[in-house]
Formats: C-alpha cells, sequence, structure tokens
C-alpha cells in the first residue's frame, strides 16, 4: 500500500461564497440574540491560566467557525496560519463580548462580522462553557479540571447514564429540542471531499426536502454537508418557510477540519465523536448517505450497528443511501462491503435509491409519517428519541492511538454487533489519522496505523480504502494522498 | 402583649376576578410554550418513591399556583382542603403532561386551565428540578439527596460563591434574565393584607409606572402584590406595550400563604427566603416599597442592611417608600424605628413620597437612567446586578426555630450593618410565625417565639408590631391575631 | 315635561386612568406602524383651503381623540375649551408627522404622548382620507367636495349599494376584518352615563368575556363602552391572550362626546350613525345589551328591526340583555316597551339575563358554536356578515331635524318593521338633541323637537324617557336635565 | 437584414429548480395572509361575463403564475399550451377560495401548490382587482368599463397626475411601501435570455448585495431577474436576515413571457410597462443593469431620460452599469451608443464596473447613504420617490402598432430628452414584437415593424441590435431569430 493521487473525479469548484479574503482582523463582538449569558464564575473558569487546556479548546473551535470560507481540511495547518488569532471574554453592560485580534477576514463583510459566524461563535462558547461544568463532558479529552463547576471533585462515572444525560443536557442547552414541532428533521450524512456533481447532486436532494417542508441536519463541514441545506434554502424560500432549519452537530477535534458554513443556524459542539454521532440520531427522525469516504463508513457502521440491536426491532428510521448518476456504483460497493462483513440481514434496514431527489425526497416524507406514528405509539417524544437503544460499547469513547487500534478485533467470530462496533472504531481511527491534529500528528511521529484481522475482512476493507483513494474521497486539495493505515493482510 | 382584634380599616375585598369556585377538577395539562422540556432521569428523580420530600415539595407548590383565587393566607389550611390533590408527570410524544387530580376548580374556566396558572405550573415544575438537580439549592430545606444529579455525593459547601452562583443559574435557566433590555424592572413590596384604599393607591402607582414603559416584580402574593401589576397592566395597554414584564419570585415556605396572581407572566420559585430577597435586588432596577407588615420590614431591613454595606458606597439602587393618603403617617413610624435602630445615616438610602403617585413614577423613571449610568460605568450588567455587595450573613439562610430566634443578639452594642441582619432575622421569624406552615406548627406546639435583646431596641419593635396588628396587617382575614412572639421587655 | 335633576345612582366616579390633566400641549407625532402613508394629492386634499369643512371634521374628530380622559359629553364644551387647537399634516423621509398645537395634555405622558391616542389620531386621518375619496361616504355630512378623490365629478347616489360597499371598504381599509379568525367578536352596547355599580357589572362581564376568549367592540366611549373592555384586559391577560381586541366604532358626530378610551386598539370612524350602526352588526358576532339611555335604545332599535326582517329569518345572531342587581328591573322595562310597540313576537330575539356574568359569557360562548355552524351553512364569511338583510330604510341616514323629527308617524297602523325604523328615528334625534353639537345648537336656537304619533306609543316612550331622565341616563355629569322633546301626548 | 441563429454564448441551462413537471392539476387555492379580502361587488365585477376581458386578463395573468418553472418566453406558446385552464372565485366563510381547473402541475408539489406561487396568485387578484376599480389602470387596456367601481360614467383622463396617484395607489395597496425602512431597495435590470456566465455573475452580485443588507427588485423573470435574488437569499440566510425583499413588478402583457420566479416575496401587477417602469424607479433607491437586450434598453432610456430632466438635477439614484469577465465589453457598446445618440454629458449618470461583484455592491451601498442623505434633504420619502420628475411623455403610455412604430421621430434634431422618450419607445415596440402576444400578432399579421429617422441614429441602433441577436439576447430558446423590426437605413 503505497501513496496515491487523486485522481478521477473534479474536486467541487469554489462557489461565489467561497472566494477567500486574505488577511486578519481586530474586532469586538456581541451576540445577537438574548441566550449566551454567562455567570462570573463561568467567565472565570475559561479565562483561568491554569486550566489553559480549556481555553485553548475554545480557542480552537472560535478559530474553526471563523475561517469559514476556507478550503483545506488540515486542521494543524488552520492553526499554524492563525497562530496570532486571539480571543477574549468581557462583560459589559448589555452582556458579554469577544475581543478577537487576528481573526481570519474571511468572517466579515466590510469588517463587519456575518451574523452567521457570530452566532456560531456564542454557540462554541455556550458549548465549551456548558462541557466545563460537566465532568463527563471533557474526561475523555483530558481536560477534566480538578473539581467540577460546582466545586466537587471529578470522578469519572463509567456507566453511560451520565453520558446520555449529557447529550441531552447539551441539546436542550442549545435549544435545539423544540417539543411541539413534528418529525421532520432529516440528517444528511456523506463526504467532504466530493466532486463538483456530487455536490450539484445533494444540492438538488436538499432542494427537493425543502420542498417538502423537512429540516436538514448535517456535520456542518463542506461537501454532502453543505449541499443539501443550500438546496433546501432556496426550497424553503420558494415555499416561504422562514423557520427551515439547518442545523450543524460538530466536536472539537474535527471542526478545523470542517469548518461550519455560515447557513447553518444552528451550531452545537458535542464533546467526541460518539457522542456528536449519538446526537444526530437521537434528534434526527430519518437519515440519508450520500456518497463519502470513511468518515462516512463511520457514520454508517454507527447506525447499521445501532439498528441491529434487537431492543430497537420495533423502531422506525429511515435510512437511505443515494448517489448521482455520476457515482453510479459507489453505492453497490458499499452494499456488498456491509454484507461481507455483518452478514446479508443488514440489507433490511436500508434502501439505495439512484440519481432521484424527488424520489428520496418523497420516500423521507413518507418515512417521517411512519416515525410520527411508531413515536406515538412508543410514547417517545419526537423531539428526542429516547427509545433508541445504542450499545454501551458503541457509545463509549474510542481513544485513537497505534495501540488501540492494532489491537482492534476484526474477526468474524465475532457477533456482527461487535464486528460492526470495531469496524466503526477502525475508520474512526482513520478519520483521524486524516484531518484530526492529534491524529496526524501520531501518524507523523510513529508511522501509519495497523489493522489486524481476518483477512476476509480486511480484504474488504482495503478495497473499499482503495477506492476511496482513487476518487480522491479521502482528502481535500487533489494532492497525493498518503495512507495513515497499513492493513496486515 | 395579648391577642387583638384587627380593627380600622376595611380589608381589601374581593375583586371581579377573585370570585370563588368551589370545589375541585381532574385534567390533564400540557405546556403551552417549548420551554418544559425534562430529561427521562429528571422525570424519574421527581417520581422516585425515596425521595417523596421532594415530590411532595413539588405537590405543595403546584397546589399553591392552581389555588389562585383563594383569599385565605393559612397554607395549612389550604394543604388541609386539598388533602387529595394529586400531580403526576407524563412522558409523551409532543413533550411530558401533568396529571391532576382534585385540583382546585377556581384554576379552571369551564372545565379549562387558565393559561396563566398552566405557564406558573410548569414554572415550578422547572424550578424544582432545577433545584433538584443542585446540592446547594435544598441542602437548607433538608430534602439533600444522597447523591445529586450526575450522582456526585452531596456534601453541602460553606462559602456563598456557590449560592450566588445558584440564584443566577436559577434566574438563568426561568429565563429572567434579557440581556439586550435598559434597566426598567420595579420591584414593589408591601404587605399581603392592606385595606382597599391602599390597594387602590397600589395599583395607581403601578398605572403611572405602566404608562412609563417600566414594568413589575413583586412577591406575587395579594395585596401590595397585586395591585401594582393589575395598574401597570392597564398602563402599559394605553401604551400599547404587549411586552409588559409581571415578574413574580417566590418561595416553597411562603407560596401557600400567597398564591401567585394569574396576571404574573413569569413565575420563580427560589429555594428560601434569602435567595427569593437576593433575587429581587439583583434583577431590580429600583425598589418601592408600599405599607405592608413583619415581611416588608423583613424586606426593608434586607436592602437597608445590604445598601449600609461600605462595599456598595458606589452603587445606585433608587428605594422609594410610599403610601397614599389614607395611610399617611404609616412611613414616618417605620422611618423613626429605623433611626432608633441603624441611626440617622440609613435616611440617605430612601426616599418617603406621599399620595404622589406620579411622582413616585416620575422619580422611578429618572432613578432608572441613574442606574443605567452607574451600571455603565462600573462595567456592570444590566440583567443581574453583580457588582452589588450582599453581606454574607444576610446570605445565609436563617433557621427559624424558638432557638435560633430567642438567641438573636438584638444589641445598640452591634455595628449597625450586622443589627441589621439580626432584625430582619427576628422578623422573618415572625413572618414563618403567622403564616409559613412549619412555623405555625412550631407556635402550636411550643408557644410563642422570644426575642430578646436591648430594652430601646425591644420598645421600638412593640410599637411597630402593635401598630401592625392594630391595622391588621398581620394576617388576611379579620380575625383576631394570635401573636406569634414574645417581646421581652 | 319639564327640566328634571338627575338623582338617584352615584355616577360613575373617575378612576386612576382619569385624573385629569389640565393645560395644552404643541407636539409633532409620527405614526408607530406602517399603516399610515399617504399620497401627495390626499395630503393636498385635506390641507385644501377650500375644503375647509373636511379639515375642520379632521380637527374635530383629532381633537375628540386627545381629549382622551374628559368627563363631559358636552362636544360644544370640548369643542369650546380648545378652540385654539390646530392638527396640520408634513411629508417627512420616513413618513407623514402630524403637528399639533395646543393639544389636550391629558392625552400626554410626561409630554409625550400615549401610544393609544397615537394610534387613534392616525386612524382618524386614515379614515377621513378614505371618505374624503369616495363621494357616499360624505354626501350627507354636506361635506362633498365637487369633485372625488379621482376627480370625477359627484353625483350622490340614490341606491343602498355603493353605501354598503362603502361600510365595507372602510372596515377592510382599517385592517378590521380578518379573514382567519373564528367568530369571537362580542358587540357590547349601552349607556355612557351609567352608575358605578352599573359601570362593575359590565366591566365584569367583560372579564368573564374576556377568561373565554372572547373580543369586545364597543362605541368606544365612557360607561358601558369602557367597562367591558377593561375587564377583558385583565381576562385576556390571565389567559396570556395577547391578541385581544378591543374595537371602537365611532362617527364624526358623537366622537366629542364619547372620546376613545386609549384601551381601544382598533378604532375607525364610520361616516354617520347608520353606518356605524351597520358596521357593529356586521362585524361582531353576538351582542350584549347593558342599561342605556335613548342610544341605547337606538340601537336596540336597529339591530330588531333588522332581525325581524323576513330575509333574515334563518340568521343567528345572539342577542343579550344583562343588568347586574342594582339595575335589576331595567330590562323589564325595556322589554314591555318593545312588546307594547313591536308586539310579543319580538321577544324571539333577545334573551334576559339578570345579574350573572358568568352566565352572560357562557351563553355568548355557545352563541359563537352556533354563529360560526351558520355562517359555514350559508357559505358566509366570519368576519363580515354578508348575508344579514338590513331594510333599505333602516341604512338611510336620518337627518336630523325640526321638521323631520315631528314628520315620524309614530302609529300603530304601520307593520312592525316600519315603526321599528321610525321609533330608531325617533330616539336618534333625541341622542343628537342631548349630546351632539349640531342637534343641541338646533335645540338652544328652536326649543325642544317635537314627537307626534299615537297615544298609546307615546304614552310608552314618555314612561320609558322619563325613568331614563330620573335615572341620570340622558346625560352625565349630574347637572339638571332640560329634555331636547316635547311628546305630543 | 435577415433572420439569424442565436450563436456563441451557452443559454444558462436549467437549474434544479427548473425540472418541468409535466401535466395539469385542477385545486382549490385559499390565501394564507390575510389580505386578500373581496367585497362580494369585486368578486362579482370580476365574474361579472360581459366583462369577460376583465376575466380573460385575470385568467392569463393567473396562468403565467403558475407556469413558474417554464423555460419559455413564447406567451401565445404558453396560452395556447394551457387552453384548458380556468380560474373561478368562491366566496367561503374564512374568506374566498380560487378553483383551478388544468392548472400547469409545475406550480405544484406532490400536488399541493407551492407557497410561493398560491401568494403570486393572490396577488395577480389583488391587483387586477384594484385596476378595475379604477378607470384609469384599464383605460389603455382597452378594458374600461362603462362604469367605475363605484358607479360612475368613466371618462379617460388626460393629465398625469390621477395616473401617478394610480402607481402609487397600487403600491401602497400592495403593501410595497414600507414607511419606516431605511433606503435599501436595488432594481436589477437586464436580460431574461442570458449565458450561463452571465447569470452566475448576476448571482454573484446579488450574494455580495444579500450580505450588505440589501433587497432585491427586478422584473421577476428569468436570467438577470432571477439571479440576483438567488445569490441575495444565500447572502440574506448567512447574515440571518429572515426579511429580505424580492420584489416582482411586472404587467399583464410580459407576464406570460416572464413568469415570476416563487422565491420573489412580493409581486406586483402594474397595469401597462410604463406604469411598471415608473414603480420600480419610484420605489427603488439605486439601479444596476446587467447585460440584455431590448428590453434593457428600454429601461436604460427610461432612466436616462428621466435623469437628464433639469428638474432632477439634485436627486441622487445611484445607477450602475456591470458586466462579468465573459460579457467584457458589452457596456463599452451601450455607452457609444448612449453617447452617440445622446450626447457626452450622458455619462455623468452611470459608473459602469466591469467583473466586481464586490465593488459593486460595496458601490450600492455607499450610495444608499447618499440616497439617505438627498432624500432627507429634500423632505422626500425614503418609501416612495415623490420628488423625481418623469417627463409626461415618457410616463404615456406608448401604443404599440405599425402606425405608431413607423410615426416615431428618431431625429438628431430632437433635445436629448426628447429623442430618449422616442428610442424608449422604439424599443418597447421590439420588445413587443418579440415576446408579448398581441406583438406576435401584429407581426404574424403585417410582418415587423419599420423604423425611420437619421441615418446616424438608425446605423447605431443596427449595431446594437445585430449583437444582440448575434449573442442570443433577443429570446430564449436558441432557435433563429426572426426580427420583428426592419431599419429604414
Amino acid at each position: 500500500m503505497t501513496s496515491t493521487h487523486a485522481q478521477g473525479k473534479n474536486i467541487e469548484p469554489l462557489e461565489i461564497d467561497d472566494i477567500m479574503s486574505p488577511g486578519v482582523i481586530d474586532a469586538q463582538i456581541s451576540p445577537r440574540g438574548t441566550l449566551e449569558m454567562l455567570s462570573q464564575w463561568e467567565v472565570e473558569r475559561l479565562r483561568n491560566i491554569e486550566d489553559s487546556k480549556l481555553y485553548e479548546l475554545f480557542r480552537r473551535c472560535a478559530l474553526a467557525v471563523l475561517n469559514c470560507d476556507d478550503s483545506t481540511d488540515d486542521a494543524s495547518e488552520v492553526y499554524a496560519r492563525y497562530a496570532d488569532f486571539s480571543i477574549e471574554i468581557s462583560q459589559r453592560a448589555r452582556g458579554i463580548k469577544l475581543i478577537l485580534k487576528n481573526a481570519p477576514a474571511c468572517a466579515f463583510v466590510d469588517g463587519v462580522i456575518m451574523n452567521g459566524v457570530r452566532d456560531h461563535l456564542f454557540a462554541v462558547l455556550r458549548d465549551i462553557v456548558f462541557m466545563s461544568g460537566d465532568p463527563y463532558a471533557l474526561a475523555d479529552r483530558g481536560l477534566t479540571p480538578q473539581t467540577d463547576a460546582l466545586g466537587h471533585p471529578t470522578t469519572a462515572a463509567s456507566d453511560s447514564r451520565p453520558a446520555a444525560n449529557l447529550v441531552f443536557n447539551m441539546l436542550r442547552n442549545a435549544r435545539l429540542l423544540r417539543p411541539r414541532a413534528m418529525p421532520k428533521l432529516v440528517v444528511c450524512w456523506g463526504g467532504h471531499s466530493i466532486s463538483r456533481d456530487e455536490y450539484l447532486y445533494c444540492k438538488s436532494v436538499g432542494y427537493q426536502l425543502g420542498l417538502r417542508g423537512l429540516d436538514i441536519c448535517t456535520g456542518c463541514g463542506p461537501g454532502a454537508m453543505k449541499g443539501p441545506m443550500k438546496g433546501a434554502t432556496i426550497g424553503h424560500a420558494k415555499q416561504r418557510n422562514r423557520d427551515g432549519r439547518y442545523i450543524g452537530i460538530s466536536e472539537p477535534s474535527i471542526i478545523a477540519a470542517e469548518s461550519p458554513n455560515p447557513i447553518v443556524n444552528q451550531l452545537v459542539i458535542m464533546p467526541d465523536i460518539e457522542k456528536r454521532l449519538e446526537a444526530f440520531v437521537r434528534v434526527g427522525h430519518g437519515i440519508i448517505v450520500f456518497p463519502g469516504g470513511v468518515g462516512t463508513l463511520e457514520e454508517i457502521l454507527f447506525i447499521l450497528g445501532t439498528l441491529m440491536d434487537p431492543a430497537n426491532k420495533d423502531l422506525v428510521i429511515p435510512l437511505i443511501f443515494t448517489s448521482g448518476a455520476s457515482s453510479k456504483g459507489y453505492f453497490q460497493g458499499i452494499d456488498a462491503f456491509l454484507v461481507q462483513t455483518l452478514g446479508e440481514q443488514v440489507r433490511q434496514y436500508y434502501t439505495i435509491i439512484e440519481d432521484e431527489p424527488k424520489a428520496v425526497a418523497i420516500a423521507m416524507r413518507e418515512g417521517m409519517s411512519q416515525v410520527t406514528a411508531n413515536r406515538r405509539k412508543g410514547r417517545d417524544a419526537y423531539y428526542y428519541n429516547w427509545t433508541l437503544h445504542i450499545p454501551a460499547e458503541m457509545k463509549r469513547h474510542f481513544k485513537v492511538s497505534h495501540e488501540s487500534m492494532s489491537a482492534l478485533s476484526l474477526s468474524q467470530q465475532l457477533p456482527a454487533s461487535e464486528l460492526a462496533i470495531n469496524l466503526r472504531r477502525a475508520f474512526s481511527g482513520i478519520v483521524a489519522g486524516n484531518v484530526k491534529d492529534f491524529g496526524v500528528q501520531m501518524i507523523r511521529n510513529h508511522g501509519p496505523f495497523k489493522l489486524q484481522g481476518d483477512a476476509e475482512i480486511l480484504a474488504a476493507m482495503d478495497v473499499l480504502l482503495q477506492g476511496f483513494v482513487a476518487d480522491g474521497r479521502m482528502k481535500l486539495g487533489g494532492k497525493a494522498y498518503n495512507p495513515c493505515y497499513e492493513i496486515g493482510l
């Protein structure tokens, strides 16, 4: 396995709103709404020098949000380019202000910050402050303070209840949950590095969803995370739907590689990838998957591993895999991989629709009726899927390292549900090695991760991954891709 | 000191909206807004049988809120009358529901709950749930669960920081704080048991405040707590002010004696009287005191003891004592008492205006400009008076008992600020003995509290208290008043 | 028949919001909303010196609206007191402004106009401008310009179609009609000069209506026109109903005697009394009549004469006569008069409910369901009662004069429906003689009107009118009443 | 001069929202808002069989609006394709309904009409009804009823005052005028038949305008009328601007050729092209012209002929001509033509900016500040440019015919301002011959229009027109263009 040049498809070109404004800007930013209100203690906690890890976390997320027009997915490059960037919190009569120094100019229009970006900045602040008061939120990030917000000694808990609690609490605190609303939130997954044609297809599906009153939730980066939102914006405008929701769910270690698009009108930063994935499936009412790379595979394995759990047998979650004419066959490949590894029965959980945006939207709208009936029958809330049972191991944070990666058991002896969990971890590790700052550094220092397991599984993975490399799905920018993994065939 | 018949003034008669509907009703209630969203764990915590004290707290507050048209201030009578009342929380697809059994019929119009009362019910739920997740909130109520919301062992903290944090957190959670708004919230204090003429005077002042765009915050019971809100409602209507705020701040042990009027459009239940008093002075921008009884004195001493603290010397808080023609001289008596006990310098903190509703409103409006300038200069928030220093002892919860009452040092040897703290406690104890359920039972079982101290102070208190008794300010209903205290002259 | 002193009942005293501020004020007033936009030609038309009658009409209505706290019902007194008052229209970048000189100070709070009054001023402007463009609107007022808004020669039309068109057009132009809303508008009629107890009863009924989500429409003066609105304001506040409607429908010759209360949040000035009465019955969904004087009788005869028309036999209009304990028997007297003059069958059109605010409100709410069903069945709009047939003679403007009054045929030979029309005219004339400026001057110059007809009818009228005089229902102020009519018994 | 094939540029391809749904649909449509309320007489007037011209006008405009996804600009083709289409008005309890038969399916999503189209339908109804009540509105369309809405005999007036009145009255009736708003409405003119690159350039300019809070007003068809709105929609979304305005101003004879895009959120149908052009310059605060064909020239001549009038010398109206890289030189050609015909001084009224979307937007934003100052200084309204003097001949409706076209004096002897008027008429006639139903039929029956005049002027026109033909700017669809005119060189 050697380095390969991305080939084939032309990568999605910059659109009118992607023109990069070079340079940096200093500015003072007030929140627009009335949401972001901090107590003196919360401000102090963030400012606290000893707690510098927490501040750095905030600074990096803020930078990612400001760097909204960037076309790189290399977090360390972003951090390096804006090494001088600083952000400070100041208390004023009408509320707090953020004092920015050397912020990326692309977030500003004629020197004034875009309202979309401003909202994202305060969303980041809100979520970091919230995490900082919850010992479970930061434990796995090595950021646990000695005492929590209330001064208790913080001892990491081992059961999953508080963690689930945390997902709910963070989403509620972010006002993402809306009790009265009927099911209509569609989670769209797919690659950040896709071709122009694939991008237009995502947009087209988003447009059809928007015409039908459906809202969009994505990981809020470029590519398949942006297209559906743009399409839905036009669909909503034609339907005079002023309350269209474009929800972005990110996490600190990915946000710099996938800067939220300013169209996103509700942004949440979850503490880690597992809680981010849980958030998607708790608030979404249906899921559409577009072509993507390893991150997309991680998402697919998360939802399939969960749906295969017997506890979820009565649950309805519409799951559609769809691609445009230009990527015909992509999901045949995915389908083959899933059947090879998880068995034939996995097919009952998803539908593949090729090159039919309208059919996808109609199927999803009908899925929503079924979800509504299912939730009512199960006395479950529309706004949060309490009933869904996510296996504890699926939720547990997987700490990526060379050791943990090579220790993963990828054996056909395992029950399908356990194998799904380990496969997800494997792909999660490759995402980290590709684009997350800490992962990229691990690879730079210690070489590629080594994956081991049954030959058949490894072969299936190899086929899949080589395809991703060939299609340029691993990284943005069209540069040669240097794999961060070795498959021990 | 013997029992005395209330005389003189005619007690405020029932108004059109006070007609009591007898009987009870069963009903299922959904929240109107989108605020009240509970996690499964929060619902469980309230339902938990072992935590029955918490549930009972919730049930009693809910009952108080439903009993909105009542004319009694006797909590135990209310609890006894509706002994069968029950309330249950149920999770549904669109959010939670409250299942009521044997609820007071006066909260309903043709079998449908009044929206004002419905909002209050869910405000109670919101606040009790919030307290239940905070060890500091319930510690003093003997309700501390073994572990907190996150499963930590709960050890009562002794410093005041988390408690202040709690006041802020509860108000923020109740969405009472509005960062963008200019200072315009007037706290109105005064008696719940006042004459018709005094009531009309309060209403008239409220009307003039309302015409000038000022909002009202009171303890949300009858009398001086209701009058200003009703007047302001008409003033706001004439000014087409649809966003008028009528904020009620209560606490579990007083709410049954002072059921919130349904006009109150934001209700908060603070854990105890000290946090309730702190909440008033943190969110209010100015204070008007109308004639009242011991509770009113407690309030006056709380704010004066605080303002006299040297740390607050640069702070601006407009404080006006005002009464109508029919109560002329009332504040002369209060003034005399304050000077006798706290010294001449206390006078610099308040202004007395007699029988001039318009003058009161104009003075308050001008005070608001000064508050605005003062906050801006001090970089303090408009929405929360961070800078105000409340002495730690003033904030500390005073546990009323025969022992604690007779142990109070009421000596002129004490610095004025310390004496103010103890005097407040003394009056707080008398309030409890008059109308709070646990206090009334203490008196029934063990006789009146005994107060001791310097003769001069005790004499001043005696004059004041006898005046209150004579004016019928101690209790509603015009029945003979049986003092719950003895002054050890 | 001689002059009599008003006796008996104590006249409704001034309330907190009726405190008169003496003096006058100069001010420039901008509209608050976006409604009031005039073309240059419309402004010119009003400014036009030759068209001074139109300007004077505007000036007088504006003065009436500004004189919002007045306790007189004597229009000429009001005009005399503010003889210096002037109002001018000025075009500005952001819209028009009104320049006031010597305006009554009572409309202002600390020098700033009350928003309620401001809205009324611009409502007056809107309606006068609209009338000025419609030849039918002003024809009967002797104000017909030579050419209409479009430059056509204006020839008074004789058929009633354009007039009805005019009622609809004016109400639509005033945005009073709301297509989506369900039937819930209750017209309240009754005296402007009533006792305190009667006032409180009106308020109490209004409160019960407000609690049930019903809106109020009145003639927008004092007494029975104000009470229901105040009560409903409190009822709506308790139900968190921020969209409560308090509609006032007036006309130029009565407005000075019955200044709109600033609570009125939609004001319309119809061209004359007949169109005002038509407006009430077209937009209202039910009618409640409280005790009153001759104006109230005029209203009763208008609706009964209309309902008795065979064309309306399938129509549902709930009509309730109600009075409080203090006026027990009042409606027995009215009932007797109606049966004597219009016959027994008139009773089927109304219900009398005594001293039961809640029962009145419940009956009205049930009436609304019937109206809803009836309109749907008849394919009639909820927002405008197209189907109601108002007899042409009932709609035709009755020009009050000594000649027209004595020419009225009040004979039992006439069919009941025709007699109702003439009786209404007779009472209409007495209203004019009592409080309308032109009528008061007629009486001053030529003595009382003389009414002639069948002895039995005249006797019945005499009994009724003497009762009104005795009860102080003819005029405000408690002064001796000098009858403006003679009954030719 | 012979027929020529459109060449060169690739015509703007269909976008995701242009996918045509074939077939027809029957449906009943209610209005969404509360605006559209008709009196019985207004409904009757439209239904009236004798007034069939008026109904046909309504039917055709409604059809044009429903045909929202069409890619033809051939009105007669549209009318022929949907010959069976009918529309009826029905009165219901909650308001009126439109009953559609055989309506174009493209206006519907899964059988339900798009809200954007629904709003347009009721806007058409509102405007046709309004015109039908105004004799001036329909006079020139040969639609004048014998009597107007009020029954007056209708005699066409000759002065321009009522016509201007009509423009204002129609815009006010359509609620297009917003008194409080600051100047920010940018009129965008340009071709309906443009290349993909030109379209993207328009969109890019619209995006930059949207980011700066500016609103868009166009003729509401495809091409340069759609691009800026789509771009602004994304710009507004990123700025969280939910009140972005996308105003479309059309007229009955062009609407079928330029169906409004459903993004348009305020649509007005003016009676004819002259009033449409007047509406643009009265409500717009600045104008941007993109490349286009004869219609664009007509627009340019209208504004320049007006600005050159000495009465407007103190007026500020920012006027920018701009084109993208792919159309470089286009405005050099226009500039040359303008200088040749109207003289060098015409250049002072416009600025040419090439290929700089951001610069265009910044210049326009700065222009807005100047407009604001200019209006304030001139005491002119922001919402309607009263001060602008449009020469009477420019406003007068030009009735296109072979006679009127060949009678046009195109002589350099004429003052520039008169020549501008006649040139505008010449281009207006060519637009009619190209795409308006009546014009196309004239040409079909009688051959091309013949234009005569000074050789130099005609030569300049010839160069320009041949360029338009070569660039495919005359007609959509890429078919051979058959000129509707002959230039008598």
